[in-house]
């Protein structure tokens, strides 16, 4: 039994909406009669939604939230040797109940998403359509939660997405929550972003459509703007990078008076259509890696002939 | 057979403690007569116990060095549907001999220690009680060795523990080693120390009890004080650290006066009692991942009932 | 059937040495008159032989491509209690086609070449003799491509190592390439170069014999001469670094200006003779990790005796 994330569609926090179950990852019978209540403290990550200060009520009833089944175990390496089409989801694992974690999860997996027979994903993790998983990709719902990974989205070679706790002693913390679309996350990752090789976003954290963060670099207790750039290692720390904007490389932002006077992507900015083209070739890997198009792309130009 | 880091009490080299022994691993008889002597030169990283231009020769007897049993093939991927229980300690490696390093060592962890299954352990490395080792974190004690890892710390996802040579062609180095409590470590980390997401210990270091080493930072050739805080993206590098500082957010701290001059961590730092929740966090990983633990923690608060 | 590296000796580029071929990999027989035709763009990384603005036609003929076999899976892991020489090459898959990526190719591992049993390499990978290859690295030659790893050189823990696209839809993409002896490249890596732990080179790049690249660095879109040191935690992005120079840990050098007057390496440069030992270090291991010398290296000093 699950929390869902997207059936809780009247302001309250779909991160309470789980029961405490000893035993749910065993396919015990659910208890309806031990719901969880939780009350958020206010966010330290501003949004449209959350209120600081303001304690919210969240009551989520069992009956309201969606089951999925616990998927079966899957192949876990494909070697050299092996067509493409028997690489199949990689590491998918449960969590763990803690005094911060109060249910089993499992992912959740769009099945057009490929995750690396390398890569490993732990606990209350949702991935959306298309989404590439590179090796040694750690995705771990397993103390924050949940963590929501957008559409065509790709988490490349060794990125790790975390959370600070989002529930203590049954007790939510809004603080380290950001609330997307009246549901409060962990991490909320949007569509079509990137996060390059060997970055990091560590929740809470908000990153919203079309952005990309670029390799080695870290985005933690931040919320990042539609369209924006983070450059290869630039981290962004504490603060709201307003949308459309860049970070440049190797520099690190931690106050909102220096986020907020970050330069505007322009015409001219070199990176400008870099995330386009990373997002085509991830979801390319997504689609191909995963043997569910043929071999060669059908979009594909044909291959030129010899010059004469 | 293995060299004995805490039996090395009386001021000597316990790196030193090591037979150069061909095919020790495969269970052949040791033979005490090809026993090994170190002498080392002065360390770089200042230690109250290291006399600096002072070669230490060191001796030790074979009779009085501990042996253990190298473990047998553990099980080594978890999978979904597998109950947590069943996760048990994942890829423990022996070293190989070299120049650098006289014998073949494996690594010894606590009962109460977990690594995960996609995490790899390798040659001499010592690993403490209810450690908790993530995806992917490598700890190579095959150059710079032995490696200490103590009690109720955690070495998070992708982190990577290694070490300059402590020995070349049977001579010691000490230059690149630590010295506590009269031993000779290439990396010594203390109790309920955090080593966060990507962050990296390289030896020689020392980090001492309660320290916080952030996301992405980078601690080599270096000394952190009790109780200090690396932040995330902050780099040590040839430095001691004192007790009780804080290292800023994107800041690499290479020259000791800059390092005398850390700021101290107050009452109303923002980090002050991050590590904390953070051991929290990953001692209750190692004790439930490894299946120690009821799923539902015993200390958790009951859900709370319904408001009226 | 794969293109060769280095049997296009006239100039052209070895890039487009291949032939678009769905199951290829799955051992259908190959069709040479679907040969490729690459033209290129001009490159954004000076090289000598690259002219800026010229598009030079490249044709080559399957006849005169080299061919190899896949290997047959391998051994994964490795664990406790096997003998060092049990332990095989790891994780070598196949890339996919893509349109930015007309061929599945498999990687090319020099048979005195170790990769971790927990390393991951994919597609167009070059990799020479006694190159070490340590856990959790990824080498990724399905985007850019080809990838060429010199002999000794080492890649340490958790390094990726990938590439910007050098073809789309048949169309060469000359400015993501770095030409060396009249060969284009993704990513070009001399040989005795260190790529040291968590560092990462990305395509367009071109790494010089006898550099060292420091722990965490990032090398993108960058050329780096001969001998130069980029210390731990400096990255180099869009510049050339001439020969015998050195970038400070803790910085990012993103323009020309500053990478012409980075200070050369003199006789007292403390990290003047650290990439040597470190390769040392490496090559030993690509020879001991495989099994290939005696547990006890020839050439190691007897055990010193007792001092009396």
């Amino acid at each position: 039994m699950k929390f869902n994330m997207r059936s809780a569609r009247d302001g309250v926090a779909a991160l309470a909406a789980c029961l405490v179950m000893v035993g749910c990852a065993t396919g015990e019978a659910r208890e309806p009669e031990h719901e969880v209540e939780a009350v958020f403290a206010s966010p330290s990550t501003p949004s449209p939604e959350a209120h600081a200060g303001e304690a919210a009520a969240a009551e989520v009833h069992a009956d309201a939230l969606a089951t999925y089944e616990v998927p079966p175990p899957k192949a876990e390496h494909a070697n050299v040797g092996e067509p493409a089409s028997a690489v199949a989801h990689g590491l998918e694992r449960l969590n763990v109940v803690t005094d911060f974690s109060p249910e089993v999860s499992a992912p959740r997996l769009d099945p057009s998403a490929f995750l690396d027979p390398l890569a490993s994903v732990i606990g209350a993790v949702e991935i959306g359509q298309r989404v590439y998983i590179a090796p040694f990709a750690s995705l771990r719902g397993d103390e924050g939660q949940p963590i929501h990974i957008g559409n065509e989205t790709n988490v490349q070679d060794g990125v790790v997405i975390h959370a600070l706790e989002t529930i203590v002693d049954g007790v939510g913390q809004l603080q380290n929550t950001v609330q997307v679309n009246g549901a409060h996350y962990a991490v909320y990752i949007g569509n079509r972003v990137s996060l390059a090789h060997q970055s990091q976003v560590h929740g809470p954290a908000w990153i919203e459509d079309d952005v990309f963060v670029g390799m080695k670099s870290l985005v933690f207790k931040a919320h990042i703007g539609r369209g924006s750039v983070i450059e290869p290692t630039a981290n962004v720390i504490g603060v709201t990078v307003p949308p459309g904007r860049y970070v440049k490389a190797g520099t690190t932002v931690t106050d909102q008076a220096t986020a907020d006077a970050l330069p505007d992507i322009t015409d001219t900015y070199a990176f400008r259509s870099l995330n386009e083209a990373v997002v085509h070739v991830n979801t390319s890997f997504a689609d191909v890696y995963a043997g569910r198009k043929p071999a060669h792309a059908p979009n594909a130009k044909p291959a030129p002939t010899h010059p004469k």
